[in-house]
């Protein structure tokens, strides 16, 4: 049987940190200074931790600027708010990121709707979230893992106008906006979900199919359209003894099997995760330029 | 052949005006005051008029006060948004609405964002926007057309729930909200646009079809699913000498070959134009309620 393209994430993030870490290098030739982020994390979540060095680490290579709070995990609203002030006030400062989830006590929203909505990189806040789902008054941040999704389709040649795209699950940070994404790249667009009817069904349809339900391996190798594009978001441990770690980590969608059936399909990990950190340096590429009133392109 | 049930918009819409007259004489026992609408109008399009004319006896019938500003067409952006900002600042308006469009030289997204978001009843403000697409923030004004949708089912006994809903059209005041209403009532939404393929077999597929593309009668009987619910958003001016304007209005939807398939219907005009006018009216009681501090249901 003739095997899918796999789409590498990996390697497809590497190319975009490159160009990256090259307008990085222009704009401080130009401007005199680089492109700061700064990352606030409450608490110790050994995952949360791990997400933050890989971020902070992405954006050392590319030679940005890099800020970072620990705050301890019984931190009050108000104390993780002022640090958001603080970034918000500070001219060195593009791109302000807080990381997910935050200690139970503390209201997630109420905490991003103070992060100023032109330095909001992971475009959570409400004024963001608005302005990308509305025409006119122009997309300000583009939610990274989404960005991520329709660079590897650019980069890698595939057209989404006139496709069918669906897309499985429907959250804030990844179904619902990959949804509109797509759409705005005129790709004609479902939204699926837990009441959805016939899953298998509809996606036979998809040329473009996004799975990001969190279900390891729930998508099938006979739920795939033969050629279509598989974007596989899901980040599922399941067990295996044979890692140090005792789990490892699948997608949502059965690979091997649809890896027989599909044109394109993304790895887990390697390929929409990666792509997720590149795009939050692309964001905060963007917003120096908004500071920087430097409307050049690329 | 069977005929589909007329889904009587204007009727269901008369039963709206009588529930919220009844609460505005509640409202009005409880706080000693009454709802107040604020509609501004720039130019004399005589179709925003028209508008302009049924918004506001709608409101007075039903107990409202009544505000209205009618500028000249060449009013500056500067000025409407001083009219506006009398309205923010009064008391006893509790929405605003302006009406669309404005005239060429003024900056609509800049004068509906001064609005303030909290009297904002069209729900056109970005971070209103970003409330409706996103969770958690809360919901603050559902747009008036995909409100009169959900109601109109509502009302009729019609689930949405497990349903696929197919939405022609991705505008900010119908298909998209409509889109992301249908959503949150956990239908599986399909969004089709001008560069959709295969139009007529993705419309097939829907156990309800909301047409909002304004293209006279595009969506042929045949398109349709035997028992589907078809809700026809489209408002088309077509000539015809045996009216006195020498024009007569007819939806997306071909009306007569759909009926023989549809399980329901809604005709135009009678269909989702006066629910339209009855939802403004249902935000601009929902905004009294907030501004009153008043959470007491219905
Ligand atoms: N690679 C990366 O960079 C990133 C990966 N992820 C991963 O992507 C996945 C999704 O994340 P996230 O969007 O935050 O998850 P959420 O839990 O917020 O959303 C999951 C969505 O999937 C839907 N769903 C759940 N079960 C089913 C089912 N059986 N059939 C159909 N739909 C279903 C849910 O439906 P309903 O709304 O009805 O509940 C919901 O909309 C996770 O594995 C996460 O780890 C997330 C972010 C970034
Ligand atoms: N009854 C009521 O209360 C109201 C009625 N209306 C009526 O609803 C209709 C739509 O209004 P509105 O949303 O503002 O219109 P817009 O013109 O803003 O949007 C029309 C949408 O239809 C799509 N479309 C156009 N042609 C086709 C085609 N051939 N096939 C598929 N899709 C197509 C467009 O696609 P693309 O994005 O690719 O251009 C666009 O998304 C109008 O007739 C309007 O008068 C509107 C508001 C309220």
């Amino acid at each position: 049987a003739p095997m899918a393209t796999v789409l590498d994430g990996k390697k497809i993030a590497e190319l975009c940190r490159r160009d990256i870490a090259q307008a990085v290098s222009q704009l401080k030739e130009k401007h005199g200074r680089v492109p700061g982020l700064a990352v606030i994390i409450v608490g110790a979540r050994p995952d949360s931790q791990t997400y933050v060095r890989l971020k902070k680490k992405a954006a050392e290579e590319v030679g940005m600027r890099n800020f970072e709070s620990t705050l301890p995990e019984t931190s009050t609203a108000q104390e993780v708010m002022n640090e958001i002030d603080k970034y918000n006030r500070d001219p060195d400062v593009h791109g302000i990121l807080v990381q997910l989830p935050l200690p139970q006590h503390i209201n997630e929203k109420k905490v991003l709707e103070t992060i100023s909505p032109d330095k909001d990189v992971d475009a959570l806040h409400p004024s963001n979230i608005g302005r990308l789902f509305s025409k006119g008054y122009g997309t300000r941040f583009i939610p990274c893992t989404p960005k991520g999704i329709v660079e590897i389709c650019d980069r890698t040649g595939i057209a989404i106008e006139g496709k069918n795209a669906v897309v499985l699950g429907r959250s804030d940070i990844v179904g619902l906006p990959a949804a509109k994404v797509l759409l705005d790249r005129n790709a004609t667009v479902t939204i699926c979900h837990s009441k959805t009817h016939d899953l298998a069904g509809i996606v036979r349809t998809a040329d473009i199919l996004v799975a990001a339900v969190g279900r390891a391996q729930m998508v099938k190798g006979d739920w795939i359209k033969p050629g279509a594009v598989v974007i596989d978001v899901g980040t599922n441990p399941v067990d295996d003894a044979t890692k140090a770690t005792g789990y490892r980590l699948v997608g949502d969608v059965d690979y091997e099997a649809a890896a027989q059936v599909a044109g394109f399909i993304t790895p887990v990990p390697g390929g929409v995760g990666p792509m997720t950190i590149a795009m939050l340096l692309s964001n905060t590429i963007e917003s120096f330029r908004w500071w920087m009133n430097d409307t050049e392109a690329s």
